[in-house]
């Protein structure tokens, strides 16, 4: 049992798009990341995804087959992007984003061959 | 699909020790709740409980055959209270915090009783 503070997890790290592990729970995991600009459009087929903003400006873009659609996050705002559901984060600056998800779940999803998969996520 | 804002979630009720549901993913709810003074000693056999401070000074207190320990928490700090440890929420000021555990966790767990138990949680 320890507290972990959100502060000193942000500055642990510079990397953007790089999700850290903070703590697990559940068999789910607590992640802390850095985003900036566009990321690559994909779904999770089994895994529901929360962001939170804890400092910064984002759009969650959402497609399919009938609609666009787009939420918007500002500091202290939060959004779940359902399992399935085609979605491209978008940062107009740089945002830091703590996410909630399964454990296991991959950063780009079912987009193929995507540089911006991290494959083994650091723990902090 | 929608933007849930911490601040309005928060101004939408001043009752303490009763949590409303604010987001659901995987099986697992977000909620938030109001705490101030002593919760009730409890466990949730199964389940793991985030609790993330948003404002406020809050304890964790811990007990077991062996030994007690403690985690403090201010602004911007997380920890996880395991599945069946038993434990205690005292909060030194009133302290908003957010939960995270599965759907149906009962906020007061295995304790007797107790005139805390919340049944039917609101829904934000």
């Amino acid at each position: 049992m320890e507290a972990r503070s959100l502060a000193e997890a942000f500055a642990s790290f510079e990397e953007t798009w790089e999700p850290r592990v903070l703590a697990e729970l559940n068999d789910q995991q607590v992640k802390v990341a850095r985003l900036d600009g566009e990321f690559v459009w994909h779904a999770h087929e089994d895994a529901d995804e929360l962001f939170y903003v804890v400092d910064g400006d984002l759009t969650i873009e959402y497609r399919d087959d009938d609609r666009e659609d787009a939420v918007h996050l500002g500091p202290g705002d939060l959004t779940v992007a359902p399992a399935g559901v085609e979605h491209r984060p978008v940062a107009h600056e740089e945002t830091k984003v703590v996410l909630f998800e399964p454990a296991g779940t991959k950063n780009t999803g079912d987009a193929d061959d995507s540089e911006r998969t991290v494959e083994e996520l650091e723990r902090l």
